[in-house]
């Protein structure tokens, strides 16, 4: 017996299905399918995609029979449709499709309309009254034919249409129509403004086109027309865009394309005929009915060109109640075999109804949610499916307010240089600094906060601001970073805007943008407008707490939070955060009049740290007699700044402990440089002298004295708690005393401890001692024989030289948090403040396929991350392993934690569902792994 | 039979050896040696090691026998000399010495002059003629006794000491003589200002004083003091410090001390007794010669105090020939035995020579050198073992001019907190502007040029000068490599002095230096004087380069060299380079006028790279078109100011193939932020747009968009060629056009292009293509088929990513540089310009050993060096591997890149000789390592 080479699909009928995707090609097996469940598709067949590449094995011939089959086909095509190919009363026409296993968008050629000639178009126009149509699609045809099948240049065709339209022009009186360039000339004559007589010009002149590039005429036989297609279409597989596609996308696996005939229909032969497009569910809200729009007497494009408003598809039941019931069938039909919500198109054809097309539906995220968790309840697909249907993305859309799209489509664009630093939408008058984003807040207005980049110094004015846009930085650059924690909107690293800060403005090109301008930002694209544009609130429903709650059955990953204060510990554990990964106690300094003390503390801090210096080096004792006396004072405002800073933050750990319930809380003691607490502007410098009663020049000296080169890689971390042990001191007393203190009320606290930027195990142990003495300390003060609850002292790792030598650390510390930013920055050697100038060249040339800030650089920084985890674990079993840097709220990087093993994840509030979610997905994506892997290895055996 | 407890040694007959050390100690072992050779050593006894375990095993009960060994041993003494212990007329005296395995100086007691009693003060007088002496002798040996033995309080000795010197400073008429504080009362009576009577006064109240504490009289019996004596050695072993001292310097394999007995010998009995030492050559200049000095009738402690000025060894042919001529044998026999030179005590006690010590003589570079040399010659060593005997640190001694050390002690110090940067010794006159450097050397002056800290702009400023001294940053910061570079003496980073540029002066404390005031620099520690000290030349003598050529033929590794300029590659071709591991093609820009082209590079290069994103962005073929014309007014000046580079490189490159003759040299790309190249002062900017001919604001706006947060992690490195790719072109076309223009000379080359800062695969590929494409097009235009060279294209390895993704990477590069201070700074998170402020305190507290920017960071860094050497030859077989970091010219670290089997190490010039001996003596110590590990297995087996 022959090879099957053609499988033909009908209604009733249907040699293939689903399955066999590599053989008939996505779109050949999908046509398969729906007849297989019983849908009403216009008929057709397949040829298949072994014929493509025997064609191409073969120096291009077809393999034997294949003639034969496609014959048979075509006649029962014929028989099915009860029209005849080339009959002028009743004919057929067909489309001609390629279609490959893997789409393969737009690379490949289609022709439409195949069985128009001369004698076809007269009898259609009979049938469909519709001349205009008709003519309209000859050209059309012949148009496509030329261009794909004959490789008659598109440009020749477009010509003759442009002089057709120019000739129009003319007689519509427009001025000087010869002159028009292209782009005018279609404004002022739009293809619908060609009438029958113009189109005919057309189908003549093209056919002298046709001639003049293939020296023949153009064919009339359906039979040729066919052949000619199928050979184009099985060519089209090897052209330069398809195999530069396969290239690009890294697809080698492929046996060639499949060629798809199917009978066309129509939707414009008549009041009894009409087109349209459904939805399974409610695509905006996700209710579970049919919700869709139709024309009567249309095409798909005429829905599209707009000329006509569809209806809803409700009115349909007017229209034609029997087509409208059947279209509810099938919705049920459809969500029942695809267990999804489908998008599908149709088509009346003198009252019958035909589907075209059915895939799954694009949904907003609150939809995406609502559908997953229904179609649970409705026993349609279980939890897991249901989790992997919702992207973490979505999930993040719904916690933020979000621009109405239809609105955002029509505003005017300020910057689209921006990255998309903290999610959702925000619009605002525009200020250049904190101290008048504070006052106008103050004054009840919306503000945006513009600055080149922001300091800690601007906290409680990004506070005050609905959205904040910088210059300046990167993803984790202080502005990016901090927006996040707050879950505010967030713009940063706009590179083409220049702020003037003093004149008060901003510009891209010739665009300046005052104070007091209304702008809108959008955190998740990056761009800004220069619109008030309308929000849509954020959507937290019902469906999305299910949701979650499936998402915690299944994760394995723990899920923390980066929280600094009760108020966002509170918002991440209504999210689900298990905890605090990451509590970083600099924050703590600037709120209020904290900075005060804290200042106060950094002046005299470096004075004293260089008295000590000298008299440990000085061996008279008589100079050291001395010199110990000239440090008292010094040392006293030194402990006196210390202890006024001590019940501030015991106060503050309190807080966040009675937040936290019983839930554990990694500490991170003070890692930034210190000078970043201190004011770098002359005329701040001043006001700070006045505040604290000492001269300019001394703080202005200070300030001098700690500027540092490369302040990432300087005085910072336990570098500072090793120079200042009082620091460490006091924040392990304010830390332990608080824990005291709430457990005083009958809550429970976990404090983890832990030493940020170790390089050496070292330097940990002398962290370690500092803190362990102060415990010591206070157990004997408090006369304690234990503390009332566990204390855990660990470190960060986010030194390549840590993650190197971490079993040496493993030794001395009881958990890793993986601080990835600053991981990120000295493994790849980027500052995450300067990177975004060139770090986009780096991604547009393919060296990283995404900001490394981004998304974890898993080849690179992961595998630091990764040695350092086995080396840890080789160690010290048990050791918790966490990762808290700003990959900890990214889907890809988690899925990389899960993989890896880590305890937790610690991501900001606001992304704590999404790391659930993603959490959840890594579990069942890895479970399918296993399956496929084990079934694979059954096969094999 | 008993154990051996105790062994005796004399000139004739000896029990022990030197290979006895565990059993005897150091110390008796050396003893029994001495005696063993024939040297007259006055004689006594050891008691072992042994007795001292045993002491602690039973409760600090000594073993069964050792009193009867020692009594016999005791008489044997007494036999020997002659002598009888407590014997009126001839008495001995003892020394009790404790003396482990392993030396712990200071840590254990001692007594001296054990034996005198009331009686035998008398009868000794009688011998001597010197009542002073012998009275100072027994108040001494009653202090020491009670001290150690007896545990009086030191402090209840000095009070009275101190009283009888106040009452001879009332006698003398002192003022205020009752107030003195001690030092100005020991300033008023030193010791030697005390009469026999103070003495004979002195010994009374210290036998009252122990008696009140001690509850006893003192022992008038010498067999008591003796054991009372051994007694506290024993205990000693335990006490606190000596404790303190093995657990810091981790001696665990000890089993306790030894304690020698030995006969005490005077120098002091008349004219026919002296003392003095000596060395077995000259140990200033190595002469194979009789060295040293001595003084008759006297005590070693007469020397030191200073009160004689001691005569020639020469003229002890004068005094006592036949004592001379003894002590010529000695010398001779001392060389034969221990096969080095050596520093020997002798006393000669009426007329008999007594030799007290000896062992390996200190001495200075030269010396070292010549003698190690010599000693080759005189059969007494090998080569290797000559190599052995000189270090590294004495090699660069020689390599630069010293102080004249009598000069530095007596000199004023400025500062002493800066590092040894870059050594030598250096003077002049202070100047704080590059700019005065230049103008006062050209006004015949020597200056040292002293900055906060310098920058690329300094660079013909520093040559001018002297010497460099910073206020700021580290071993590796600019300044430091610089002048290492140029072989100038610098002290770096010196901390505690403060500079006022615009005043002209600086301070440290209250000491003031001005502009023109003459400092002296010692590079080689890092201290600064205010006076101008006497400078010996360097001395790279005959020997020198007899031991660098044994070291050629021993070392495994090759040696390179950092250089940049032809001149710089002279120097190290004549140090003995084998080629060039580092060509900083960035120096080369700053040289005379070639920085003016440089710099209208860079102002137009920001201008184009922001019209070609514009462009690469834009979808409008319109605007797109626009832009393309504004894009070329710039683009034209930017391949102008490239194009007039080109020449200039070309010529430097020629010029340093020429000297490599035939030698490697590997080119790195322009590597610093392209900011650094432009003047960051507002006056420097000024006259910049002058000399440019453009607007002082164009330049400003430059200058503050190109400026960063944090340079290091910036843009710079191959993110310069990436976002410039004809930065990367036009040093391609230099670079092969020079090899093309020397090969036609009939010289050979071997250009390596080194491309810096790579942490992607990627990042190399994209460069990579540009040279290969650059080369594709000389060899077209040049109508050569190929090249008559080898280029090789490879990577420094400096960002920990690179490290642990080594394998990838090496699939792309022939070789691979591992630039240890970037790798330093990115792997430890140190930025090396910052982190002098807390890196002391870092290496004080021990956390690292020393500063990982001088000594590379083995356990750190070095495990990523190691990984990634690893994982380099995993991909690619026969990678060569080099270092070019400061690392390359530090012993420790090349012994460690010999260890991993690295290819090279590459320095600066001036270290070229110390690497070269370095690795020859990493191969030798390789090689010991494994005699001893196989001949320990032969032992196991």
């Amino acid at each position: 017996m022959a090879k099957k080479y053609v499988y033909f699909f009908s209604k009733d009928k249907s040699d293939g299905n689903t399955k066999m995707k590599n053989l008939l090609g996505g779109k050949g097996a999908n046509l398969a399918e729906m007849c297989t469940i019983g849908l009403p598709v216009p008929p057709g067949f397949t040829i298949t995609t072994e014929v493509c590449k025997e064609y191409y094995e073969n120096k291009k011939k077809y393999p034997q029979g294949l003639k034969e089959q496609v014959s048979l086909n075509l006649k029962k095509l014929e028989k099915t449709t009860g029209k005849k190919f080339g009959d002028k009363k009743n004919p057929i026409l067909v489309s001609v499709r390629s279609g490959a296993a893997v789409s393969m968008p737009g690379m490949m050629d289609t022709v439409l309309n195949l069985g128009l000639n001369d004698d076809v178009v007269e009898g259609l126009i009979d049938l469909t009254k519709n001349p205009r149509f008709v003519w309209d699609s000859y050209r059309r045809f012949i148009q496509m034919f030329g261009d794909v099948a004959m490789e008659v240049p598109h440009s020749a065709f477009e010509h003759a249409l442009e002089e057709v339209k120019r000739k129009i022009a003319k007689q519509k009186g427009i001025q000087d129509a010869e002159d028009l360039v292209q782009e005018a000339l279609n404004k002022a004559v739009p293809d619908t403004a060609m009438d029958v007589e113009a189109l005919k010009e057309l189908v003549i002149a093209y056919k002298d086109i046709y001639k003049k590039h293939t020296k023949e005429n153009f064919p009339q036989d359906p039979q040729k027309q066919l052949w000619y297609s199928i050979n184009a279409v099985f060519n089209s597989w090897n052209n330069d865009r398809a195999i530069a596609y396969r290239e690009i996308n890294d697809i080698t696996d492929l046996f060639g394309t499949a060629v798809n005939v199917q009978t066309m229909v129509f939707g414009n032969m008549g009041e009894d005929s009409g087109t349209g497009v459904g939805f399974t569910r409610d695509p905006s809200i996700g209710t579970n009915k049919l919700y869709g729009e139709f024309l009567m007497n249309a095409q798909g494009e005429d829905v599209v060109a707009g000329i006509r408003t569809p209806l809803p598809i409700d009115e349909l039941k007017q229209e034609n109640k029997r087509v409208f019931e059947e279209i509810q069938q099938i919705r049920g039909k459809l969500e029942k075999h695809y267990k999804d919500m489908q998008d599908f198109e149709f088509t009346i054809e003198k009252g019958t109804l035909y589907m075209l097309q059915t895939r799954g539906g694009k949904r907003t995220a609150a939809a995406a949610v609502k559908i997953a968790v229904d179609m649970v309840k409705e026993k349609l697909i279980d939890k897991n499916t249901a989790l992997l249907r919702v992207t973490p993305e979505q999930i993040d859309q719904m916690l933020h307010p979000m621009f109405d799209l239809i609105d955002e489509k029509k505003s005017t664009i300020f910057s689209k240089s921006g990255l998309p630093a903290s999610p959702g939408a925000a619009i605002g008058q525009v200020v250049f600094t904190a101290k008048d984003a504070e006052d106008w807040k103050a004054d009840g207005k919306k503000v945006i906060l513009c600055r080149v980049e922001t300091s800690p110094e601007d906290i409680r004015g990004m506070h005050a601001s609905s959205g904040i846009v910088t210059a300046r930085g990167g993803m984790t650059s202080h502005a990016a970073v901090v927006a996040r924690g707050m879950g505010k909107c967030c713009v940063a690293g706009a590179g083409d805007i220049v702020i003037h800060a003093h004149k008060k403005e901003m510009n891209v090109g010739k665009i300046t943008v005052k104070e007091g301008d209304w702008i809108s930002l959008n955190g998740s694209t990056g761009v800004i407008y220069i619109d008030k544009i309308k929000l849509i609130p954020a959507q937290v429903t019902g469906p999305f707490n299910v949701l979650m709650k499936w998402a915690d059955e299944v994760r394995k990953l723990g899920i923390r939070t980066n929280a600094d204060t009760p108020a966002d510990t509170k918002i991440a554990v209504e999210f689900g955060a298990e905890g605090i990964g990451l509590c970083r106690t600099e924050h703590m300094f600037f709120e209020g009049e904290r900075i005060t003390s804290f200042r106060k503390m950094i002046l005299v801090a470096p004075e004293v740290k260089k008295l000590r210096d000298a008299i440990y080096q000085e061996k008279d004792p008589e100079k050291m007699k001395r010199m110990e006396e000239e440090i008292q004072a010094p040392l006293k405002q030194y402990h006196d700044a210390l202890a006024e800073l001590l019940p501030l933050q015991r106060t503050d750990f309190e807080g966040i402990f009675k937040e936290l319930k019983g839930y554990p809380c990694t500490i991170r003691l003070l890692d930034p440089p210190l000078h970043e607490f201190l004011p770098h502007d002359e005329k701040g410098q001043h006001e700070l002298a006045q505040a604290m009663g000492i001269s300019f020049n001394k703080v202005k000296e200070t300030v001098e004295s700690l500027k540092e080169f490369n302040p990432m890689l300087g005085h910072r971390g336990c570098r500072l708690g090793i120079t200042y042990p009082e620091i460490t001191r006091i924040q392990t007393q304010a830390i332990i005393e608080a824990a005291l203190n709430v457990t005083a009320k009958k809550i429970k606290v976990k404090p983890e401890i832990m030493i940020p930027l170790v390089g050496h195990v070292k330097e940990l142990d002398s962290q370690k001692k500092i803190i362990l003495d102060t415990i010591a300390t206070i157990k004997k003060d408090r006369k304690l024989r234990k503390l009332p609850f566990d204390v855990k002292i660990g470190t960060m790792i986010e030194i390549p030289r840590a993650a190197v030598t971490a079993d040496e650390i493993a030794k001395s510390a009881e958990f890793f948090s993986f601080g990835t930013n600053d991981l990120t920055q000295m493994g790849c050697g980027f500052s995450r403040d300067d990177s975004g100038r060139f770090l986009t060249d780096y991604v547009n040339a393919g060296i990283y396929p995404i900001d490394p800030f981004q998304s974890l650089d898993i080849s690179g920084v992961g595998k630091l991350v990764e040695i350092a985890s086995d080396l840890g674990r080789k160690e010290r079993k048990d050791i918790k392993l966490g990762i808290c840097g700003e990959h900890g709220g990214d889907p890809k990087s988690i899925d990389f934690c899960h993989k890896i093993g880590l305890t937790y994840v610690s991501c900001s509030p606001f992304r704590v569902p999404i790391a659930r979610l993603s959490a959840a997905q890594a579990t069942l994506k890895e479970n399918a792994n296993t399956k496929k892997a084990s079934s694979q290895n059954r096969k094999k055996q």
